[in-house]
C-alpha cells in the first residue's frame, strides 16, 4: 500500500529500479496488473498524462475505471475527504491523481486507504513524467553522471523542472536554469547555476530542456509577449546553430511552436520529445507494476 | 432477458437471493460475466453510481461501453426510443439506466430488447441502492427482522426511501418517517409511522437513516433555510446524545456535511456510510451476474 | 500497416472479403484483436458510430483508451501534427479518427505512424458506414447486381451518399439521385441517373435510402422548411404506397421522424435500418481485425 507522492521521495536505487523496470516492460509487457482495477482521478484536464496512465494500465492487463470530476459530487460541494473515501470504499487497487493544490495526492491516499500515484499536484511534484525523462537521457546518453543539462523557462513555478532538480544532480548531471530572473530567483533551495542569457551558455549543454510557457498561469509578467519570449529564449533554427552537435533537445509538452522552439527543431534529429512521450507509457507501467505487486 | 426495475418486483426470496449472491462474490468475484458488454445509459450525471457499476462489472470480467448523452442524437432531437432501439441494436448484453423520468427503464427494455437495470428514475425506484441498504443492515445486524428504522427527510419525493418502504416491512423492520409535515405527506400508500420529532423518536431507533436535503430539486418550500433545516432534523453532535448507543447512522450520499449530519458523526462508529459504498459495489454484481445468468 | 480511408481505395474484391469476414465474425467474434489497444479521435462527437467501434473493439477482445478533444492540447492551440505524433508515440495498436475536415484521417495515419481507420472525415468519407450498408443490402436481397437504388437527400454535402456512389455500381447497382437540383447538382463525378420527382420514381425501386436532413450544416437554402420537405420529398405512409411489395427503406441514422421519413415507417416491416446499426458493428469487427491482423 505505497503511494508514489514525489520523485524526492526515492532512494536513488529505487528510481535505478524503476527506470530498469521499465527498460524491461517494454520489451515484455507481461500482465503483471491483470484484473486490477485503477481510477484517474483528474481534477485538472490532460490528455496526454491521462492517455499514457491508461494505455500503462492496459498493457498491465489492468482495468481502468472512470471518474468524472465533472459530473461528480465534488460539483455538488462534496469536500476531496467524502470523494476520497467514497472512492476509497468502491474498493479499487490503486488510484491516480491530478490536482490543482499541492499535497492533494497524500491527503487522498491517507482518506481512501488506497495507494495513490501522484500524476501532478500543482506546481509540486509529477513524478512519473521525471522518471520518463530521466529514462530518456539514460537511454540516449547511456549514462546520467557528467550530463550538462540546460532548464530554460519558468523554473519557479514548474513542477516538471523540479523533478529533474530533485532527481538529476544524485546522478552527477549538472543543472543551469536558463531565463528571465523572474523565472529562476535566487531563492529557490536547488544547487544550480542561473543565468539569464541563453546564447553564452548553450555550447556547453548536453541536453537544452525547453519548459512550456504556461499562458494559462500568467507567467506573463516576466516577459512582454510570446514574440519576445522567442527572441530572447526561444529555440530558433539560428541560435540552435550554437549548440554541440550532440546536444539535444528535450520538452514535456504540449509544445508551443514558434514560442518555446521553432517547429522544426522539434521535428528535427536532436529532437527527444517523442521518446519522452514513449518513455512516458514504460515508466508508468513500472511505477504501477511496482505498487500494486508490493515492491515499491 | 429479465430487468430489474424496482424492488417491488422482487419476492423477498429473490432479494434474500441476491443479498446472499452479494456477500459471496464480495469473497470470491469469480469472471461471471467475462467478454459481456455493458452500457450504462446515464440521463442524470451520477459518479458514485456510475464509478459503483463499472467496477461492479470490471470484478466480474465484463466490458463497460460508454454512452454520453451529452453527445449522443439524443441532444439532437432523437426520441428516447430511436436511441433505445439504436443502443439495442448494436448488441449490448445489457443495460443500466438512469434517467429523470419514471418508467424509462421499462421503456428502454421494451425498445432495446436488452436486459435493463434500473439506476434511478425520478422519484420512482433505485433498486440497487436499496438492496446495498439492505446487506448493510443485514451485515451489521445479523437479522433484519425487529429493526427500528427511522427515515429522516424528504421521504414524498426520494427513491430511497421509496426503496426502503417497498423492503424493510417484509423482512420484519419497522419504519418511521421523520421530517416536515410536506416531506412526510399523509397520502403516502406505505405502512410506516410518521413524527415531525425527531429527538422524541431517536432513542428508540436502532437505524437512523438519513436521506440527502436535495437542493436541486427544491423541497425549499419545507424549510425555511439549510441553518433551520440542521436545527430541527439534522443530527448533530448534540442530538446523537439521544441515541441508544448501538444505533446507527446511514446515507445515501453524497453528504452535505451540517446540514443533515454533522461532519464529525460521519467520520464517527456509528457511520454505516462506507458500508454503504462498499455494499453497493457487491450488490451490483449480484445484479449483473445474475441477470447475464439468467438467474434472476 | 494498412489504413482504411474511403471505399474508393478498396478493391471490389477486398469488399467482398470484408463482407465475408463481417458475416463470419458476426457468428464467432474470436478474440482476434485481444490485447490490442485502440484509440477513438473523434474530433466531432457521435454518439451511435463511437458505440458501434467501441462494441466492435470489445467484442474482439481488444482495449479502448479514452482520446477526449474537448481537454486535448488541441484545445490549448496544439496542432493536429503534435497531437497525432503524441499518440503515435503512446504506441497503441490502431487508431480511429473522426474530423470535420477531409483529409485529416491520411495526415493522422502518416504523422502517428499507425494504421488508422477514418469514421468519418467531413463531407468526403466514412468507409464503415458504406460497409454497413453494402452488408445490409447483401444480406436481405442475397446478391446487390441489378438492384435499383433511390438516395433521396442532400447527396452532394453526404459522405455516405459517396461511399454508396463509390461502391454500388462497382456490384451492378443502379443508383438514382433523387431530391432539390441544390442537393443533386449535374456536376457530380458520379454516374447516377438524376430526379427530383421522388413519386414517379418511387415504383421502380428496390431500396429507398434515405439521407438525414443535416439541420447543423445547412442545407438550408434548398427548401424553406421541414414541412416542405416531408412534402416534396419525405416517405410518407401515403406516399409509401407507391412503392413496389419488397421495395426497403433504409436510413444511416440519427432519424428526423416526420422529416425525411414517418415515424411508422421507420418501426414497419420494410425498415432494414435497424439492420444497419447491427451490421455496423460486424464490419467494424472485420475491418479492425483485417488490420491488426495485417490482412488489409
Amino acid at each position: 500500500m505505497t503511494s508514489l507522492i514525489s520523485i524526492a521521495d526515492l532512494a536513488t536505487s529505487q528510481i535505478e529500479g524503476l527506470l530498469d523496470l521499465a527498460s524491461q516492460l517494454k520489451q515484455e509487457p507481461g500482465d503483471r496488473a491483470a484484473g486490477r482495477l485503477i481510477v484517474p482521478m483528474f481534477f485538472e484536464p490532460s490528455t496526454r498524462t491521462r492517455m499514457s496512465f491508461d494505455i500503462a494500465s492496459a498493457r498491465l492487463g489492468a482495468n481502468v475505471i472512470e471518474f468524472d470530476p465533472e459530473t461528480s459530487s465534488a460539483v455538488k460541494g462534496e469536500s476531496l475527504r467524502d470523494t476520497a473515501q467514497t472512492v476509497g470504499a468502491l474498493g479499487p487497487d490503486l488510484i491516480i491523481i491530478r490536482h490543482p493544490r499541492a499535497g492533494a495526492p497524500e491527503a487522498v491516499a491517507r482518506w481512501s486507504g488506497r495507494p495513490v500515484i501522484n500524476g501532478g499536484d500543482g506546481r509540486r511534484a509529477h513524478p512519473t513524467q521525471t522518471l520518463a525523462d530521466l529514462l530518456t537521457m539514460r537511454a540516449h546518453f547511456g549514462d546520467l553522471n557528467g550530463l550538462r543539462v540546460g532548464i530554460v523557462g519558468d523554473i519557479a513555478n514548474s513542477r516538471v523542472a523540479r523533478g529533474l532538480l530533485d532527481s538529476l544532480p544524485r546522478f552527477g548531471a549538472e543543472i543551469t536554469g536558463i531565463g528571465p530572473p523572474g523565472f529562476v530567483p535566487r531563492d529557490l533551495p536547488w544547487d544550480m547555476a542561473r543565468t539569464t542569457d541563453l546564447d553564452s551558455k548553450l555550447g556547453e549543454l548536453d541536453v537544452v530542456y525547453l519548459l512550456r510557457v504556461q499562458k494559462e498561469r500568467g507567467g506573463a509578467l516576466a516577459y512582454p509577449s510570446d514574440a519576445e519570449y522567442h527572441t530572447r529564449f526561444g529555440l530558433s533554427e539560428e541560435r540552435s546553430q550554437l549548440m554541440k552537435p550532440d546536444c539535444v533537445v528535450m520538452h514535456p509538452g504540449p509544445i508551443n511552436r514558434g514560442v518555446e522552439i521553432a517547429g522544426s527543431l522539434v521535428d528535427s534529429e536532436r529532437s527527444l520529445i517523442l521518446d519522452q512521450v514513449s518513455a512516458g507509457v514504460h515508466v508508468r507501467m513500472a511505477v504501477i507494476a511496482s505498487i500494486v505487486e508490493g515492491l515499491l
